[in-house]
């Protein structure tokens, strides 16, 4: 029995910024994110083993512990069978797991309940998904791709590798931080990955960064380029049959795995956008995949192969991750995954769930979701995201009957999956507040809740991460009424919002150029492929507006199971909420609530500026409990969300009138700009969007 | 008896433009003004002298037309008593006057009436001012000091002075409209004269246009600059008292008179922002008006000398041309009429009237009104300012008892002037629709119908310019409830909505530097002297708001006859319309309404920017009313005004927040810019202004 001690050392390094984070200093610029700093009372911790992640654990409860002054804990890995993977078990007087991230999470839930004054004892907990892994799509240069939060917390370029202490630092804050919610897994760079990545220099310091997230149970993967062989080894081709390129392979992982003993294995984007595949050598995904898999078996390693396909020949991109993979079930190796994003297109505001759910019986498949908001007003807007994966999570596939929701098509539940997984595209950047927008914090945090547990209710998660995000330095009785449950409401809204002025009733697609920020449903260049162009989504026409991916359409709704199929082919049946995206629909027809089609979209496009400004209200109103700092910077972003949600109605419905021929409805507010404008000017320039942090300096 | 055949071929010149405006091209550009062309009536005139102005007169009868098909029509000269000036008396089968214009201006009252379908028998009518009067602020150049409608229809720069048949044709179309709406003088350059302007070459000029004027009715008169002697005429000194000066100055009008002979005299800003006047050599205003009186009087000019003047050093701007004028009162010649700006200030949306109307007892007295939107957003607002006027005119200075209202004080019927005037700075320029903004002609209109009868309504003023402006090509039973009366509506509250959005409560010049377009309250930058800063006028700081001008303060208020001046005097009883005007008001003050003064000024700007988005609604309405060029083009026009409201209510409120240190009322409209962005913005950038004409192609 140990009863541990004062900090060691090299952690003392490692958390003396969320030390003194309690500071005036440091009280209110959000770098804490949920794990703020609490007045606590001694506790004493007895755990039988040592280990990194268990000093982690302990200093975490010493640091946090808000229960009985001096009280005594135990932490007891043991085998309990109602305890699965790194799952836990909140006992009265201890926590008992069955792996030491086990027992980190049991901390940390433990931690939580007593801040949120929640019952502590007799919890089982265990993860719905095995492996609960953030993409950073961050680049060697230190760029990220969708980030907007500031630049990579991992690169600097490749002429600044070397590794310092506040590195070591930021990055086991980060770990901390993904601890804390359950994520144990880390994709240090873009899946449009340079070859370079494999390149001995930049391995040693994935070492280094490996070696600083592992003391939080933080597994650390790359993303490969499929031409590696050829272009960073030498040699003639990457065909994935080609036993010299096995060998550079194999040889390959031998390098990374003597450098990170518990590598967790790759992604890779094949075939898409560009990227190279082994389609280039005339070989199938399997093929390509399974190469990969055979390499990384040995070392327990596995292989994240995305499905995020599509050819500019199709005539419907909706259909064709689905067209490509499908056929391929069965084929791949147990230590593949496919990954597979939530919506079959593109991350949009909202999209029906992909088709793969639940399509694939033989094949592990795992949902990405994309954390960092590249269509949703990226670090500008207040949008809460875990009700959209809410929705995905919860929709039924009906694959293998009533209930096959995409949930449990995934985490093993209907398919025994080897392996099960799920990915979130990060927001995480150099911004002293992590995300950019504060309220992006809760973003990451969601996405870790509901990989840890795919059945949470956002309402749930939304009353946690505020509640320890914002707790307030006084007590005052009216924090519940006053500032948890409008500020709550207003964040489980948002992304309702958010579809309300960019892209409602199905609507997808419709940004413009390449920036993914403001409206362009009129963007459609010459030398840009169409299934690029907002039009190719939308179809607006005198006729109506909508992709027909009906049955007399593209058909898309057939790689639906039934009765789905059926209800999302029929007008009358279809939701509302994916009308657009699935029937093109005459201007006249007439909705549920009897009015036409294209009064409707005017008044959500309405509503969804009216939302924001009641946003803007609801936040002005709680000024009161929360630090200037950070009320001022959600202040100030509430209203560049504002204006953008005008220019978001303003161009779709001018620009959707010229076919509608039809006025908005006179008790609606007027446009105020000019779609000429609109049409002219960078939507970020128009609105003054804050570059990073620069916006409150 | 002569009987009028068809036109005269020159006449025909003049007018072709107009005859072709009714056709497709021309339709609908907004260039016809109120004078749209109308299907007429064949009409039978008989008029006994022969002359241009009765010629034009005639021919409008003949175009006009919308009585009887073959009536006969009688136009008489007579010395009748009941008509006074150039007023005229409408019988049941002529037009009786004492002069050529009051017979052209019975024309355009009876054909008024007749399209209006009101009585056009037994009317007699008389003008509220002998001279009635447009000053252009047109330079030589061919800009126009805060013209926004293109460039002067006058002047292209001295090197382009040759006057071409489409100058010709421009000049008599303008002398028709202002003929139509009863204006008989035009000042034809900026009241900041180059002392070119006398310049033999540019008379000739002067010459061309007075020529092209002169048929319907319209006396040219020239500004100019006092130094003219010296810096044009070679002399050692403008010293007005110098005899050789008084000479150079005899010579020049000699020469004047000779080419224009009815020349109606000289417009003089003297030693105001620069210019140079009789001070610089020690001599009085009325020095110096009355040597130029001298000067004018054997050729029957006139003098209009501005008071308009203000020093640097005295401690209340608006106190200062009272103080320079009212002790000169009885030192002018009588052909010096003294012109008094409305405000005491400089055109500001909201003033009270002027001190010196009625202060002035020996002294003739006319009023400066700016018909250029120079402080109500240019070209860009649609605000209809005749009830600003009527808000002047009807003002009651109690200086000869209760009733002494402006326009009595100025048009004759209290003091004994023997010249009475009324001078409007015009809007017009190259643009097809002349004055910018469409709505903006109806300013135009206004000023020649109030300077016509200053007891008009605004209402009757709003009702004839609408019905004549936008006449229905196809009648429609809905046009009087669908069109007039929203429209009149919104015209008739547009002055007030600008006051609520810009300066409402008696806030007064709080714009941003020198265009004079959007929000600046904080504008002071260190080498601009402070009474052209906005803070010397609004005195905002944590104490409260507002210029003290009471008896503890400047006592401005003093200047005012009694019961006025105490009334202002005390805050309880001071029009909370004219309230930061004259008093410093603590933020917690309690309006009449129950609200705190700092809550009340909030609601002002939010009623500003709901009251835009209205006319927009009410706008919008209307498109089935109105031809698709003007409607699109003030349709335009009113989105740019909204987004301008928001700037500047969103700059005024956060910046005066800092101050106040209160909240915008919670229940009202957020504020959706950043104070520090407008601050470095140029708000004309920001809300896209467009430069003239421009915008619509």
């Amino acid at each position: 029995m140990l009863k541990i001690k004062p900090l060691l050392a090299k952690a003392a390094i490692c958390f003396s910024i969320f030390l003194t984070s309690g500071n005036i200093a440091f009280a209110d610029n959000g770098q804490e994110l949920w794990l703020r700093k609490v007045q606590s009372n001694s506790v004493e911790v007895i755990c039988k083993k040592k280990s990194p992640i268990l000093s982690n654990a302990i200093e975490e409860l010493q640091r946090g512990w808000q229960g009985k002054k001096g009280a005594k804990i135990t932490l007891t890995i043991s085998e309990d069978k109602s305890i699965k993977g790194d799952g836990f078990k909140l006992g009265k007087d201890g926590i008992y797991a069955n792996t030491e991230r086990g027992i980190l999470y049991g901390v940390f839930e433990l931690l939580r309940r007593q801040t949120l004054h929640q019952p502590v004892g007799n919890i089982v907990s265990n993860p719905s998904y095995d492996r609960r892994v953030l993409n950073h799509w961050d680049n060697l240069n230190g760029s990220i791709e969708r980030g907007y939060a500031g630049r990579s917390i991992f690169w600097r370029g490749e002429k600044d590798l070397v590794v310092t202490p506040k590195d070591l630092e930021l990055w086991s804050q980060y770990a901390r931080a993904n601890a804390s919610i359950g994520i144990n897994g880390s994709v240090l760079n873009n899946v449009n990955s340079s070859p370079r990545m494999l390149a001995s220099e930049n391995l040693k310091r994935v070492k280094a960064i490996a070696d600083a997230l592992r003391p939080f149970g933080v597994r650390t993967y790359l993303s490969v380029n499929f031409s590696s062989p050829a272009i960073l080894g030498g040699l003639k081709t990457s065909d994935p049959l080609n036993p010299e390129v096995v060998k550079w392979w194999k040889n390959k992982a031998g390098e990374i795995y003597k450098l990170v003993p518990d590598f967790g294995g790759f992604l890779v984007k094949a075939n898409s956008e560009g990227q190279p595949g082994p389609q280039d050598f005339g070989r199938t995904h399997a093929e390509g995949a399974n190469m990969l898999a055979d390499v990384l078996q040995p070392h327990q390693g596995i292989v994240m192969w995305r499905a995020f396909v599509y050819s500019s020949t199709d005539k419907d991109r909706a259909r064709q991750a689905y067209n490509e993979f499908k056929p391929l079930d069965g084929q791949f190796r147990d230590n593949v995954i496919i990954q597979v994003k939530n919506g079959p297109i593109d991350f949009q505001p909202r999209e029906p769930f992909s088709a793969l759910f639940g399509a694939m019986e033989k094949t592990s498949v795992m949902p990405e979701f994309q954390v960092t908001q590249e269509y949703l007003g990226h670090s500008n807007h207040l949008v809460f995201l875990s009700t959209m994966w809410e929705e995905c999570l919860k929709s039924d596939t009906y694959q293998k009957g009533k209930g096959s929701t995409v949930a449990r098509c995934t985490d093993g539940s209907i398919f025994n999956q080897k392996h099960t997984a799920i990915a979130g595209v990060s927001n995480v950047g150099l911004d002293s507040n992590w995300t950019g927008h504060h309220f992006a914090q809760a973003n990451w945090y969601a996405f870790g809740r509901l990989a840890w547990d795919n059945s949470l209710e956002s309402e749930k998660v939304a009353n946690e991460w505020l509640r320890l995000t914002f707790q307030p330095l006084i007590r005052d009785n009216n924090w519940e009424d006053k500032f948890v449950d409008p500020i709550k409401k207003m964040m489980l809204e948002s992304r309702e919002a958010a579809v309300n002025y960019s892209m409602p009733l199905g609507l997808h697609h419709i940004f413009s150029a390449n920036h993914h920020y403001g409206p362009g449903p009129w963007w459609a260049p010459a030398n840009v492929r169409v299934d690029w162009t907002p039009p190719y989504y939308h179809q607006a026409s005198s006729s109506g507006i909508g992709f027909n991916r009906t049955k007399s359409g593209s058909d898309a709704v057939s790689q639906y199971a039934e009765p789905l199929a059926s209800q999302l082919n029929d007008i009358k049946t279809c939701p509302e909420i994916y009308l657009l995206w699935f029937h093109h629909v005459s201007w006249d027809y007439k909705m549920k609530n009897g009015r036409t089609l294209w009064d409707e979209l005017c008044y959500h496009y309405d509503r969804g500026v009216q939302q924001v400004r009641d946003f803007q209200k609801t936040w002005d109103k709680v000024e009161a409990f929360v630090d200037p700092e950070r009320f001022h910077h959600v202040q100030s972003r509430l209203k560049v969300q504002a204006r953008d949600a005008e220019v978001w109605k303003d161009g779709c419905l001018l620009y959707f009138q010229q076919f509608s021929k039809r006025p908005v409805p006179y008790e609606l507010e007027r446009p105020v700009y000019e779609l000429k404008f609109l049409q002219t000017v960078n939507p970020m320039q128009l609105t003054g969007k804050p570059s990073s942090e620069e916006w409150m300096k």
